[in-house]
This record gives structure tokens, C-alpha cells and sequence, in this order.
């Protein structure tokens, strides 16, 4: 084979050509910078400021931080056409939705009206989604009413139950402005697909579990929310279900779900679900005004107060022995409720082919939740029912988040006393067809088809919010994972070798089985940063293969080269330098060499610095591609013995 | 160049054999099955035991479990004769050490040598280093009196006191002795080299301030171990101070520092310092008994009981308000004591070219703490400066552990009334002395040197140290540690990667200035596991790659193949997965096709499962190297496009 030659040729001519440079040289501030840029802005946001003038910056910059000038300025008739329709749609699902959540998180039903008010406003001049409905969301608001209620009744102190879910909103909105401003998004993306899903699946079956309480018409219902006492109470208050509201209940129920059965068959009458919870409060609280329900054990809304949102910056208390939990609970529904808005801007912003940038999205929506606080709203987000329905009736920008917020503000004003006959039992019936979408069964099956290991993440979450807590659920969930990823870094894969014969390409002897070992070599591929976490693994699992080698190689030529292939260890520290150190003095006992083949800038780098007399890092264990540093060791080796002869056949083609 | 016609002609002729192959098929309980023996068992501790007979195995794993058969069945008297002097010379230094340990511990000085007279013999039987001198250390002393007095006062309540500390060593033992038992021993790895080399400094520091009390002859001294309340304790009772005690403990520090400095540089003479302490004591002792120094404001250590250890199970609390506070004591020096002995074990079986199990020697610690805390003894581990004299006395075996427990035995026995006179200052002298040498600036300067950031990691456990506390100071450290590993993982490296001129290898195009592009290609090299926590600024850092990409070249032709080259991706899971289909549907509205090059078989495998419809892992965008790829889709590119002739002469030869 003439190639061959040609390679061995060049190999001994041009030697200097496939040698292993070290980087460029960088100092310390230099690469600090260039690691604090790829931590901190990826995505490079100042890239469209380069090269302009500084008019043209202003106006850039104003751009960037409120998109609302961006769509505003080419703003038409024609997407106002449809926003209206989108607005008014979300509106008719945001209004009997925001009471129930409300009531959800133990809060006065107007609050969630005045949640829907002010925050879509705020997001609509800040946010960068055009399908995000903003308003409270189901988990956000059961996270805060559960967490709050560890410490203050609602029933009983519901005016410092109201000021801790103000002040808790007000610190959600600051760490959610924070994590934008610094930055540090990428929290965030600790709370795993698989995490979500099992994470939804049980908050679900936790709120629905929460509307057995107005679905049955019990008055005395336990404070707690996992399964367990939850279920325990419902059984042993069984004197207290009322017949009546549980005939409503269910009435209401198989309506609203088939509605949603409908929706989901045909996408285009996406209106008769997202215009059912109005359709179910207009009758049922028409039905109750003509039966007069509350003598008939149907417990109702009752009086709410017209008016829009009242000030509320005076309600925040930053001081008293409530201080630890409000900044627990503002960080954890701030966490939960951002991850919510931003993977449902993700997912919508990938359907219409346009770029959410999380970090802003984070800063709209942590402002959104600070003025939230100031002006009587809990915490807030884009909700993903809502969402999908306002994509699905053709929301075009922003602005139809003001057409629902104008109409909410029309609803607060002057069509309060409608509400007053409506009752909880449907309000009960709503949050349950809500939720029931949260349980994605198909999403489950294809993580148990691909990754078992996210399977079980997913079932830990799942199991611990049903029968723990939310917050504990989700902690074991996240740590778990991340424990994995720990594990793969503490036990790095580390892969046999083998030539694929007719070509210099070397590959895992499992995965190929054609692959050849070249007598006299040990060649390892190397899978990880080397670190601190995984030396002791590394030399204990290097020896094991030279042993077992050594074993095997007895009647054979003996092991004369260990070869690592380094293209996958993206970075060292001081402990890894140490293990090469320690692996050289090791193998030249046993009068093996260690060859290392291309090893990455950083690797390169630090080995130079910590290899002061030069013996470690040479032209002669230091190759470009195990293709190349098996050529040249075994012409070296042949021309160093007589007893090799033999050996010269073996030698893998060029 | 006849190797690129042979290249590109086997590439056609040949493609079959290139292809990149899915792994051989293994059910998930074989995959569980070898990651579980990777995870826990990379050693592979049952080799030994294979194809041998059922005698054999019983002998070998007997062998196993006490090392002591296998080196006392070819016990000669040569190998006593060695072991006998460096057993007695550790011995000379552990009865000094094991009375000054134990006072840092705030336990009766008789407790330190009982804990060096049981636990030495049982790691005699037990352990498999050959150079471990086993006793009280001052590191785990200092942290269990610290821990423990924040509860409770040792002059106060010395019975309890004494309890607790007993209590807390058998946690201790019990928790290292499971860590070994379920191969848990990759826990200790986090405390890495820095984080050591910061903590050991800081607590030298910590550890010599407390000795200021017994140098100063400062009576009312405060319980706080940090450098700032001791600080001011110190010259608070500036009235305390007493020049006799001043003046005897310079004279002896002097003494024991010149003895150390003699030693250090000429290891031959290491018997000045390994005698030193005791003949400090003995001179010491000598003195004060002639001068009756008790009358002059010197203290001195008082009556010590004749005897050896009393039994102690029935001090052992396993109730009580303390009980959290001796768990979590038992299992920080735990760790603590197990991370001092393995390092040592290590760091002479390395020297002595021998292995040290690091699972089995767990075992063997936690065993001799259990039995020890049943004993009157202490936490005690291998001490470094006691393990490098017995090396450099020349021990052969674990029987000069032997040897100096019959010393302390006979000490204990006969001797104890000889110590009524020793002066408290010498003992802080002593220490002073021995934890000196755990200050290791050339180490630190070595770290600065290769790697800022575990620098920053090392200054963390230092400070944390010097000024917290030390459970706060490595806990901190730890985590600093932590993260940067989680850091390489949410921000992995993407290279982009060009042709080195005149071969098919594709490299690093910042660090091989002579590599160059391909025009219509872009060549991306992922260096990290692919997962939830980085999928997010992969996709981001792509888009931003390729944007750059269409921006360079307007003029040129414009972009047709992203090219991720997976080497290095050694896991995956469904985020990830999800991030490839995410990313090919942009890519193809951008009409750019994925190229996938050399994915490693858990990829290929998941990828496939995930993708029913087949249409994502085809031959056509699947490649075993970059080369191939580059060649095979120029090649096609060339025959669809007829516009693209010039490009035919920038592909690179083969």
C-alpha cells in the first residue's frame, strides 16, 4: 500500500508539522476574561453594539431593555386585529382562573384579579415573548400558600397571611431580577426536563387533591398537602360532604373536560376551552342566584370589592420572625414560577423560529413580580394553558397581554357584584381540568425508553411531592441529578482502544469489533477532566488495565507503551498534574512509557509548568493522533531490538 | 499527493468498514451491572478469587480481610530486627505526642497514650500499610475538643465531656468502617490536595494559638478556636502571663526546632528529632521536680493513674440532647482522620512502590476507632510525621506498630508516675513543634503556579479556618470545588476545530495556528457530557457560532455543514437528546445539516431509540472522523452544486 509509505515517509520528514503546540501565550487576566465571557455571556449580548455609533447605541440599548419599542414601531392595525382576539380569549380564561389560583394559595379571590392586572401591563413593555400569557399559575401560587401556612393561618390572621405573600412576591421578584442581572440563569437549568415533568405530575395530583375540598363541600379540611393526611382528611370528615355540591361538582367537571377533550382533538376550537371556565362561572353562578345555593350547603364567593389594585408597598414587612420563611418561600416560587415562564417562552419562541434571551426574560419578569408586590399582586408568570391558547388564537405580539389586562381592569371595575353568587365548587372544577394537563404520561414512557437513571430522577420528584413536600421533592430531585453528574465526573469512562484495520483511526475495542490491538501498546482513552474527584480512580483503573494486560501478555511481547489518548479531557487541576506525575514514576518502574496523545491547550499548558526539568513533556511521548505515535514508537521499538522482526507485520496500514 | 487518491478512493469503494457502528447490544440490567462494578468496585478486588479452589479462596480471602497473615507467615528475624527500632523510636515520640494530643482534645492526657496502645495493634492485624504510625493526631484532636465544647465544658463537666468524646469515636470509626464497607471511599477525594494543603496550614495555626496557653501560663483562656477571639483572650490576661513558664517554653521550642532543622536536612539523623520530644519531657520533668517548679507559676500535668485501658462501652451516649452534636462530631473527624490516614498510606506506599487498598484500610480505621471507643480510646488514625519516622527507621511491617504499643503498655503500666512533674508548657511545645510541619509553602506555591483556582480553593480553606471555624472552612472549600466542577459541566468547551494542512487531522483552530477552514463548514468539538445542565448554553453557543459564521461569510460561500465532532462527549441523557432534534430543526430552517462525527456508543444508542422515524442517524450524516466527513460531503456537495467548482481545491489532501 503506497499510502503507507507515504505516511511513515512523512512521518520521519515532517515530524515537525504534527507535533503538539502549546496555545498561544495568554496572561492570566486574558484568560480570566475570556472564561468569565463564556460563563457569563454566552450568548455574547453586546455584539450588535459593536461598530456603531453611539446614537445608534442608545437606541439599541433602549431596544434591548424594552422590547415594546421594538414591535411598537412597526406596530398595524392588522396585528392589533389580532391580539384583540387573543386578549380577550386569555382574558375569558384568566379571570375565573386568577380567582381560583388564589384561592389556591390561600389569598382573597380579588387577588388574583388584581395579579392579572398590573403584571401582564409590565411584561408587556419588558418581555421579549410574543405568545406569554402572564398572570399567577397554579404551582407558584400552591408552592407560596403551602409554605406561608407552615407558619400563619390563613383563616385565622389573614391580613399577616396577605403582607407575608406580598413580601414573599416582593423577594421572588428581586432574586428573579438578580439571577437576570447577574447573569446566573443557568440555575435554572438544574431543574431538569425530567425533574419538571415528574415535579407537575405530582404538584397536579397535590392541587387536585386541595379541590377535594370544595368539590365535596367539606369546611374543616386539613392545613397540610401531601397525600397522605390530605386523603385521611377527607375520609374522616365524610359527615361534612354535601351532596348537593358534589352533583354540581362533578356536572361542572365532565363539562370542563369535555371541552378540553375537544380542544385537544381539534386545535381549532381552541376557543371552546379557553371560553368554558367563563361559560361554567356565568351559569353556575346564575344557577346559584336563582336557587339560592347557600341555604342548599353550596359555599360561594361571596362579596368582593370594586375597584382595581390598591398600593400596597406599606403591606411589605421586612423585620419580624416571619423574615426567614418569606425569603425561603419568595425564593422558591420565585425559582419555580421563573422556570415556568421561561420554559414555556423557550417553547413557543422555537415554534415561531424567533430568540427569548433568558437573562432579559428573567429581569421582565423579576420586575414584573416587584411592582406586583407594590400594587396587591402575588407572585406572577407566563402560565403554559394560557399561553398555548393565546398562540393558538393568533397572538401576534405582547400587546395582547394589555387586551387582557384592560379587560380584567373593566371586570375589577364594574363587574365585581357578578361574582358574588359564584361557587367555590367551580372554582374547584376549573383548577382540576387546569392541572390534569400537567400530568404528561407519554413524556414519562420516553424518558424510561432513552434514560433510566432520568426516569428515576423523575420518579423521586414525582414521590416527593406527593408524599413529602414540594420543596423537599424537588431538592432530592435536583440533587440526585446532580449527584450523577458528579459520578460521571468521579467515575470517568475510560476506553480500550483498537486500530480499525486499512486505516490509522483508532476506536473503542467494544464498540468496534473489528478494532485490533497493537501488540506492545496499551492504548486508554481518557473521558473527563482529570481532577481532584477522580485521580484516585484514574491510577487504581490505569494499573488494573496494565495488570490485566501483563497477565494477558505473558506468552506474548510484553507491554512496552501505554498510550493516552486525551482529546476528552477538556481540563486538569493541580491533582491531575500530580496523577501524570505519579503514573510516569509508576509505569517506568514496570518499564512501560507513557505516551500522551494530543492533550488539549489547557492540559499541554499546565503540564509545561509543573515539568520543570523537561523529562515529562517530550517530542518522543508526546504525539498529535495514536495513529501517529504508534508508527513512530514502533519504528523505534524495532530499531532498538533485534527480537522484533515479527513485529513489523502487525503494525496497523497507512 | 497519491494518498489523498487512495484516501478519497477507499472512501467510496470502502465506506462500509468507516461506518460508525451502534455498540453490541447489552440488556439494561448488563449496562446497570457494569457501571455498579465501575462505580464501586474499579479495583476489582475478586480477581484474585477467580478460577482458584474453594481452600484457596477461603485462604486468599482471609488474606484479604487480615494482611497480618500475609506478611506474619513469612515473618523472619531480620524483619523484627528492623521493626523493633522503629518501633521503639515511634514509640519515644507517640507516649510525648499521644499525653500532648490528648490536652488539645481537652481530654485527660491519659487518654492519649490508652489511644496509642489499642488501636496500634488492631490496625497491626488489620491495615495494609507497612509505614502507618498509628495514634492520636493533632488535627482531629483540635476539631473533636472544638466541636465538642461548644456544648458542653470539658472543665466543667469532664465525665460528660470524656463520654461524648468517646461516643463520637465510635461514630467515627463506625462511619469510616461503612464508607469501606460500601466502597464509599470517593467521598474523601473531595477533600482534594489544595483544600489540604489550605486546611492543614490553617489548622497548624489554630492548633499553635491554642498553645499560647500553656506557653504564656495563661489560666483563663478562651473556648474559642478562631484567630481573633484567641487573639484577644491572649492579651486580655496580659496580667496572666508567667516569664518562668515564658522562658522554659522558648528554651524547649528552641531545642525541638534545632532537633527538627537537623533532621530535615540530614534524614540520616532522623532520631535527633524523633527523640527530641522525649528527652524534652524527661529534661523537663527532671527540672521541674529539682526546682519544685509548681511554686514558681509553672503547671504541670499532675497524678496520672497507673494502668492500661478500662473498659469504656458503658460511657458510650446514645441518647440525649447531645446525640446530634457527637454524630456530627464523629462523622467530621471521621472523614477528617480517614483522609490523613489514606493520604499517608498512599504517599508511602507510593515511595515503597507497594498498594494500599484505599476501601480495605477504611475498614481497618474505622474498626480500630469502634474497638477503640470501647477501649478509653480516642479518635486515632495514621499520623504523617510519626509515619515517616517509622519509614525512615527503617520498619518493614505493621509489627512496629506492635512494638510501640508494648512500649506505651509498659509506660502505662510502670511509668505514669513519672510524668507528675511534667510541665504543661513542654507539651505545647511539643505540638507547636510537630504541626509546624504541616504549614507546606512550596506546595503552595507549586498550585499558584499551575492552577489559580484551586489556589483560590486553597486561600478558602485556609482563611475559612483561621477565621470561622474549621467544619465551616472546609465545608466552603469543598463546595468552592464542587461548583468549579459543575462549572466545567453547565459551560463545557466548544472548539472550533480546522484542517492541519498536508493530513486529514482536524484540531483546535486557536491552538494550531496552521490549521485552516473549511469554507461551507463549520467544525465544532464538544468536550463535556451532554445534559440538562448544559443544553441551554450549547444550543445558545452554537446558534452564536454559526451567526458569526453567516456574518463572515457573506462574501464567501455561505454555510452548508455544521459538523459536532462527540469524541469527547462521553454521556448523555434526554435533555441532551432533545437538544440534537432541537438543534437540527434549526439547523435545517437555516438550511445547515448536522453532521454528527464519531459519536461514542451510549449516544449512538440513545440517539437511535429516540429517533423512531430513523430520519436523524442516517449514513449521510453520520461519521467515524472529521476527515471522512469533510471528504464525503465536499464530495457530494461538488456533485449537486455545479457552481462550486473552486471549492474542489480547498479541500484538504489526503
Amino acid at each position: 500500500m503506497d499510502s503507507n509509505t507515504f505516511s511513515m515517509h512523512s512521518h520521519c520528514v515532517q515530524m515537525e508539522i504534527h507535533q503538539v503546540v502549546p496555545p498561544p501565550h495568554k496572561s492570566t487576566l486574558q484568560k480570566f476574561k475570556v472564561r468569565l465571557k463564556e460563563t457569563f455571556f454566552p450568548d455574547d449580548p453586546l455584539r450588535q453594539f459593536k461598530g456603531q455609533t453611539l446614537q445608534k447605541r442608545l437606541i439599541l440599548g433602549a431596544k434591548y431593555f424594552f422590547p415594546i419599542l421594538q414591535w411598537g414601531s412597526i406596530y398595524s392595525f392588522k396585528l392589533f386585529k389580532s391580539d384583540l382576539v387573543s386578549g380577550l380569549t386569555i382574558a375569558s380564561l384568566a379571570i375565573p382562573q386568577g380567582i381560583s389560583y388564589a384561592k389556591l394559595a390561600n389569598l382573597p379571590p380579588i387577588v388574583g384579579l388584581y395579579s392579572s392586572f398590573v403584571p401582564p401591563l409590565i411584561y408587556a413593555v419588558l418581555g421579549s415573548s410574543r405568545d406569554l400569557a402572564v398572570g399567577p399559575v397554579s404551582i407558584a401560587s400552591l408552592v407560596l400558600g403551602s409554605m406561608l401556612r407552615q407558619e400563619v393561618s390563613p383563616s385565622a390572621e389573614p391580613v399577616l397571611f396577605l403582607q407575608l405573600a406580598l413580601t414573599s412576591t416582593f423577594f421572588a421578584g428581586l432574586f428573579q431580577a438578580s439571577l437576570g442581572i447577574l447573569r446566573l440563569g443557568f440555575i435554572i437549568d438544574f431543574l431538569s426536563k425530567a425533574i419538571l415533568i415528574g415535579f407537575m405530575a405530582g404538584a397536579a395530583i397535590i392541587v387536585s387533591l386541595q379541590q377535594l375540598k370544595s368539590l365535596l363541600g367539606i369546611t374543616h379540611f386539613t392545613q397540610q398537602m401531601s397525600l397522605v393526611p390530605v386523603m385521611s382528611s377527607v375520609f374522616q370528615n365524610i359527615h361534612e360532604w354535601s351532596w348537593q355540591t358534589i352533583v354540581m361538582g362533578i356536572c361542572f367537571l365532565v363539562l370542563l373536560l369535555i371541552a378540553r377533550h375537544v380542544s385537544m382533538r381539534k386545535p381549532k376550537l381552541f376557543w371552546v376551552s379557553a371560553g368554558a371556565p367563563l361559560m361554567c362561572v356565568i351559569i353556575s353562578t346564575l344557577l346559584c342566584f336563582a336557587i339560592k345555593a347557600q341555604n342548599h350547603g353550596i359555599s360561594l364567593i361571596g362579596k368582593l370589592h370594586e375597584g382595581i389594585n390598591p398600593s400596597s408597598w406599606n403591606m411589605l414587612k421586612f423585620h419580624g420572625s416571619h423574615l426567614g420563611l418569606v425569603v425561603k418561600t419568595g425564593i422558591i416560587t420565585g425559582i419555580l414560577s421563573l422556570t415556568e415562564g421561561i420554559a414555556v417562552g423557550r417553547t413557543f419562541a422555537a415554534l415561531g423560529n424567533y430568540k427569548v434571551d433568558g437573562n432579559k426574560e428573567m429581569m421582565a419578569i423579576g420586575c414584573m413580580n416587584v411592582v406586583g408586590s407594590f400594587t396587591s399582586c402575588y407572585v406572577t408568570t407566563g402560565a403554559f394553558s394560557r399561553s398555548a391558547v393565546n398562540n393558538n388564537a393568533g397572538a401576534k405580539t405582547a400587546a395582547s397581554n394589555i387586551v387582557m389586562s384592560v379587560t380584567v381592569m373593566v371586570t375589577l371595575l364594574f363587574l365585581m357584584p357578578l361574582f358574588q353568587y359564584t361557587p367555590n365548587v367551580v372554582l374547584g372544577a376549573i383548577i382540576v381540568t387546569a392541572v390534569i394537563g400537567l400530568i404528561d404520561i407519554p413524556a414519562a414512557c420516553h424518558i424510561w425508553k432513552i434514560d433510566k437513571f432520568d426516569f428515576l430522577v423523575m420518579l423521586t420528584a414525582f414521590f416527593g411531592v406527593v408524599f413529602i413536600s414540594v420543596q423537599l421533592g424537588l431538592a432530592v430531585a435536583v440533587g440526585l441529578s446532580t449527584f450523577r453528574i458528579l459520578l460521571q465526573i468521579t467515575r470517568p469512562k475510560t476506553v480500550m482502544m483498537g486500530n480499525i484495520p486499512g486505516t490509522d483511526i483508532y476506536r473503542n475495542l467494544h464498540q468496534y469489533k473489528e478494532a485490533t490491538r497493537i501488540p506492545g501498546f496499551l492504548i486508554l482513552s481518557i473521558e473527563a477532566p482529570i481532577n481532584f474527584a477522580n485521580i484516585t480512580y484514574l491510577n487504581d483503573r490505569t494499573l488494573r488495565w496494565i495488570e490485566e494486560e501483563e497477565e494477558d501478555n505473558i506468552k506474548d511481547s510484553s507491554l512496552r507503551f501505554l498510550v493516552l489518548e486525551m482529546s476528552a479531557v477538556s481540563a486538569i487541576d493541580t491533582s491531575g498534574i500530580s496523577l501524570f506525575k505519579e503514573l510516569k514514576a509508576t509505569m517506568e518502574k514496570r518499564g512501560v512509557e507513557l505516551v500522551l496523545v494530543n492533550p488539549l491547550a489547557e492540559v499541554i499548558e499546565k503540564l509545561k509548568k509543573a515539568d520543570e526539568s523537561n523529562t515529562f513533556i517530550r517530542a518522543d511521548n508526546l504525539f498529535l493522533t495514536v495513529g501517529e505515535a504508534v508508527a513512530s514508537l514502533s519504528s523505534t521499538m524495532k530499531s532498538q531490538s533485534t527480537t522484533t522482526e515479527e513485529a513489523h507485520t502487525i503494525v496497523p496500514h497507512y
